[in-house]
């Protein structure tokens, strides 16, 4: 991955969240749409204008929030407020549905006294049931009161967001553009149906850079390919996926474009930040008891190592033998041979972490014990190098366990 | 799927199986390749040289067998014998794995006293490791001696071929060509790296009827896109995947092609036995407690009807929700709109077998307690209806459950 070079350029900010780049305030309360006491709703809130920029999911049904900030960030490209519940994905709910995510929007910018325009609506949970509206309107008329620029605050704001995530995603980094300390932050959610092509997850990046929405959309499409793309749990894409950003503009910068001298070092922390925050996911997946990278390297162009790396980490043979430690490189040659991607069957590399399982196609003899020590581990890489060319990519996932089957035999009911 | 129309012409025989047709010998014992007891090679042998066609695994890592059975069909349409082991795939074992393939081909033709290319291969089972040849070589030694037309032969095949199956399978039908009865049987074998385009499955097909390899090749490949590559397990496609069919002639029909009046009679009888075994084999899926069938109508075309199909019954989520006996309709539709057809996201209706859960995209209330009934049942049935056109296709699958995890989380350990 070449991080090691990348990480030069930034510094990871201990502690940071959200509300750490210049202008943000972020919060979180219970309105009353989880049945637990844990936070549904929250939101971040910038004090000034801020450029924005959001991906959504590719699925056909789209929930109304996408909708609705979908309008809201064309508009002009500007957000004042992003406003989030759990609990419900208000998705496949009809006109209701897309009235409810407007009220949303409206009654939250009326709140804070901004064009309801510059409000984005995001929402997880269960789809195919009404909000209760009620719940969401009392949590709106709390959540102005709740908002602050103090960890605490993010940190609500980071709980509000989580549906069957067992621990909340956030970073911070710090890169110089300018000689002027700039901060990306981000936080983010998502658990199961997981897939590339963003799958159920929300993401939601704060910066004070001064940048344009367009430079910065183009910057989070780049970042969302090479990470929120190459993640997977189970294959499903939700209909609500959304990562927003922001950027404020307050850390006095001269405005970034593709020209700026450190539009690379901005690039390359942005994508770090998206990194962290899709590994965080995959690493929390369903039930997963283990992060897995596969690293594909050697293949024709990098569309096609990305397409390998991805059955890869989505077949749930592997994933299953993985959970079990099992040195199973058989189920790894075979979703490697099934991925629609030239492969030359004659020249094919695998290991796992140090320990080489094949070379050239060829079964290795390697040391069991050592394999299996390494699967148990908390963290897995898979590699394959097929010889083939320059390409490569890096794909996160997790195991399949029983409790991913657990949680989702029983998640509605 | 007008099955009680198809059905008219042909009729299901009682304890048939592969030696029902005239003229097929079948036999299987233990060799040493399973740990267990279980057999682990068998053959099917036709006393005639009988017209052969095979459909074959797409992963780019085929298995050293498939080399084999391409070889011997290819070099004239016509086999005497197929042979088939498990316990080991015979995949990715280097040239070593494929001087064994051939041992097993031309060891077992000369036990036979038929030429090595009117023998074909099969092997199934674990991947990377070399085949024990010292069991194959003995095993091949005492089958000869094992054949026979008796029920009791022909489940000792059924059996010979299973790995982690917990049933074999098997079924056989009568059709009048000519005013003549025909048979077709059929036996197969899978449960665990099962998806569209032949995961890990074999299948053999006998009949009696006179028809050439081509013809039977063409059938062969029709049935095999609406049966077997309409199933899936988990999404993993097998190197070993093989459909190998042998018509010895010896029924006394006129030569069976496009022009022949009984043509579609003989095709609907072969595409019930591909059916028949299909479903057994996703019935059987690894760990599954129910079949799962999906129905796709009012797609714009028929193969848009399969991605979808395809797409709904390989969701983990959805299979999840079905071992729970949870109406989560909201992952089906989910299911359907990543599919990457065209889908109109007003106009889906969902059924959960009579129970409508969704209408023209909106909810529709229904009574959860029947739904959770309904769910609880051996087989479920989803629908799903688009409104656009004229496809319609149907997949076959099964739930995602505890014990899916247990038996892949330590197959090889």
């Amino acid at each position: 991955m070449g991080q090691g070079n990348i990480e030069a350029v930034f510094s990871v900010v201990p502690e940071g969240s959200v509300t750490s780049p210049k202008g943000f305030k972020a919060g979180g309360l219970h309105c009353g749409l989880k049945k637990t006491t844990r936070h549904d709703l929250g939101a971040i809130v910038c004090e000034v204008p801020a450029a924005a920029a959001g991906v959504y999911t590719t699925n056909v049904f789209q929930a109304a929030p996408i909708q609705v900030t979908r309008e809201s960030i064309g508009a002009g490209g500007v957000l004042r407020a992003v406003i989030v519940n759990s609990g419900n994905a208000n998705a496949c709910t009809g006109k209701q549905g897309d009235a409810d995510a407007y009220e949303m929007r409206s009654g939250f910018a009326e709140a804070l006294g901004v064009a309801p325009e510059h409000v984005a609506v995001a929402s997880t949970g269960v789809i195919g049931e009404l909000l209760k509206m009620d719940c969401v309107r009392s949590g709106i008329a709390e959540l102005p009161a709740k908002l602050s620029t103090s960890y605490g605050a993010a940190d609500d704001f980071c709980q509000a967001i989580l549906t069957t995530d067992l621990v909340k995603k956030e970073v911070c980094v710090s890169v110089t553009i300018d000689g002027q300390t700039v901060h990306i932050a981000g936080a983010s959610k998502g658990s199961g149906m997981i897939h590339p092509n963003m799958a159920t997850m929300l993401g939601f990046v704060t910066t004070d850079a001064a940048i344009g929405s367009e430079a910065l959309h183009k910057l989070l499409r780049q970042a969302t390919d090479l990470t929120f793309n190459m993640i997977t749990v189970d294959g499903d894409t939700s209909t609500n996926d959304m990562l927003v950003a922001m950027a404020s503009g307050l850390a006095g910068n001269s405005e970034l474009t593709e020209s700026h001298p450190d539009w690379a070092a901005f690039a390359a922390a942005l994508r770090y930040v998206c990194e962290v925050l899709a590994k965080a996911i995959a690493r929390d997946g369903e039930g997963a008891t283990k992060l897995v990278e596969v690293q594909v390297r050697g293949a024709e162009s990098d569309e096609a190592a990305q397409a390998i790396a991805k059955t890869v980490i989505g077949s749930s043979l592997v994933k299953s033998a993985v959970f079990g430690a099992d040195a199973n490189w058989g189920r790894i040659i075979a979703a490697v041979g099934r991925a629609g991607q030239p492969v030359n069957p004659e020249t094919v590399d695998i290991r796992l972490g140090d320990i080489v399982t094949l070379e050239q196609s060829r079964p290795v003899v390697f040391d069991e014990d050592a394999a299996l020590e390494y699967l148990k581990g908390d963290t897995v890489v898979i590699g394959v190098d097929l010889h083939m060319g320059a390409g490569k990519a890096t794909a996160w996932g997790c195991d399949l366990t029983y409790d991913y089957v657990r949680i989702n035999a029983a998640y509605r009911t």
